[in-house]
């Protein structure tokens, strides 16, 4: 793995030099995790002149769910508490003879900014942008295989889940079960706080689980994800409580249902983020739930749960191979509830079999 | 509860006038909420001229978990997705004849501040530090109040498990069945991160749970807390897994211990952060810890975790009655395990009845 990391700074290197900074001080912590196999707590990524250097307050704490930080990369920990990584980074920059550095203004307070200036005076500080979360945007096989692994850990969770009796039981105990079996197949943790959400609330996009309990005739609608190995997939799915759904529970079901397929099947290489999210957009739009709609039907996953590109009318760039997204429109009913459907699936060209879907539990509606 | 949040900005609008600025911008979330009653999702609040407002990205979602927003203070929700509420408060703050601006440097990232900048020209920024987290160190007996029933539930939570079979179970296990505890009780949801560490994890601060089972002869230690209507308390136990502990444990238990109660004793108004971090520290010093101590032996709590003051050696300042605060020493030994003794309680005066304890769960070295 260590080359694979080495191989990340390289390019963010070249990217930054290209760009007129000497080094770079990388300090959000999914960026760092990215480039350094870890991301301790409050530790920063150095990039720089002579070498990179993980800047760590204490020791770095190399336990599983961390990650273990690249054994090609320097550890520098800082001796007590209460330090500044980042400060302690823009000094060892200037050690090393450099007269800039990119930061990430994006992620770093004023105060911290104000900080590396003091206590670096003579160094440059640019902007680094989001020239990491540019690198993380495809993934490589490896990143791919972890969200694999976590998509089947959540499709596991949610069969369980439906196996058992549902009606009279709350939102929240429903949403810790699903966490409690996310972990019993290995997750590190849920990628984000489970969604369980029943009667009027189905549908509703991050919806927080409360004490209603499931009742006869109700949408549930449930989305959680597993964290594997860092990698945050996410998976959503709507069902109905009771044996016989309502006509408008079909139709509006029937409904997003073709929506979201729409979206899936929008998926190639080349196609622009806006076309994704029109295609799926469209199918609601024209049922007249316009007003209603969410402002993006998709996003990517990784390393964080909500990452580029954004799949929303007004978003700007084409999808690229390997790049992993959502596919998650819905519709709620303000007092009726709703239906949400949500896939995580890879984009490949069509020579390679097309959009390769990585929650495979049935989108068929289900009464249970 | 209206009055209380009017009054708390009143009491920092006074602090900003005296540093001469007209308005100021509050993003960070629980000083939002602390000001306003809510902190919806990327919502900032401003204290302006002529009016305060609740900036909202959209309509806010005041759901219970997130409170409700102060029903005296005007919302100001931007029409759309994407837009940041910060830049629209400094335009706010303008159109209302401010021609400066205290904002939340420790909180604000570089590009906000600039999007700031550019928005409003002509404003003058200036810095609020950490003032709204000072006006929140001295709790009122309504804060109190949550966090003495969000001790009750995480005392029932371990409570309930201690009297479960442990033996053979992980810490995965544990810890989520702790944070189901706390749910079916009444919290919000878990303080923090629930740490359960057995064997030679036991004694570790923050330990994050592993897939290591409980074994006979362990040291069990357990850290969780309670989210309550925002306010977050803490309660740390250890215990021995068997009939018997062996003669280090119950010689490590019993410093622990003494160490916690030297440092319980200590609080009182006017006491130095400093001296009740040393009352704690200096039993574990004498029998030879001193280089394996944590940098803090506690710290205060609230709407966040781990908020001001710091019972640690080179903290400045002196404790106030109403100030909530940890005290929780421990010792890890490598390879072998150790102890933590972890209270939520609140400084009170003498004629009071002294340090009021809100974690009651015994202390006593329980053989589980």
């Amino acid at each position: 793995m260590s080359e694979v990391y080495a191989a990340r700074r390289t390019r963010l290197r070249d990217r930054c030099n290209a760009g007129g900074s000497a080094a770079a001080l990388v300090t959000r912590p999914a960026n760092v995790r990215y480039l350094a196999g870890a991301a301790p707590k409050n530790a920063v990524l150095l990039l720089g002149k002579r070498e990179d250097l993980l800047v760590c307050v204490g020791p770095p704490d190399d336990r599983p769910p961390q990650g273990r930080p690249d054994e090609a990369l320097r550890v520098h920990a800082l001796p007590g508490p209460g330090g500044d990584a980042a400060v302690a980074a823009a000094d060892l920059a200037t050690a090393q003879g450099a007269d800039s550095l990119a930061v990430e203004e994006h992620h770093l307070t004023v105060a911290r900014h104000r900080a590396i200036g003091s206590v670096a005076p003579r160094l440059r500080l640019a902007d680094l942008g989001g020239a990491v979360e540019q690198l993380r945007v495809v993934k490589d096989e490896e990143e791919i295989s972890c969200l694999r692994i976590g998509a089947e850990i959540a499709d596991q969770a949610l069969g369980e889940l439906l196996e058992s009796i549902l009606v009279g039981r709350t939102e929240r105990h429903l949403a810790l079960e699903l966490e409690r079996r996310l972990v019993d197949h290995g997750a590190d943790g849920p990628a984000f706080p489970t969604s369980v959400a029943t009667g009027p609330h189905a549908g509703h996009r991050g919806h927080r689980p409360t004490d209603r309990r499931v009742e006869e005739g109700d949408f549930l609608s449930v989305c959680l994800g597993a964290a594997y190995r860092g990698y945050r997939c996410e998976i959503g799915r709507t069902f109905v409580i009771g044996t016989s759904p309502a006509d408008w529970q079909i139709e509006l079901y029937d409904l997003v249902f073709a929506a979201q397929r729409a979206g899936r099947e929008a998926l190639a290489p080349g196609a622009a983020f806006r076309d994704v999210d029109r295609a799926a957009r469209q199918v609601l739009d024209s049922a007249g739930h316009a007003e209603r709609l969410q402002p993006l039907t998709g996003h990517g996953v990784g390393l964080e749960i909500d990452e580029d590109p954004q799949l929303a009318p007004t978003a700007m760039g084409k999808l690229d191979a390997c790049v992993p997204v959502t596919v998650e429109p819905g519709v709620h009913l303000p007092g009726r509830g709703g239906v949400r459907i949500d896939d995580t699936l890879v984009v490949r060209p069509e020579a390679d079999g097309g959009p390769e879907l990585l929650t495979i539990t049935t989108k068929e509606l289900l009464a249970l």
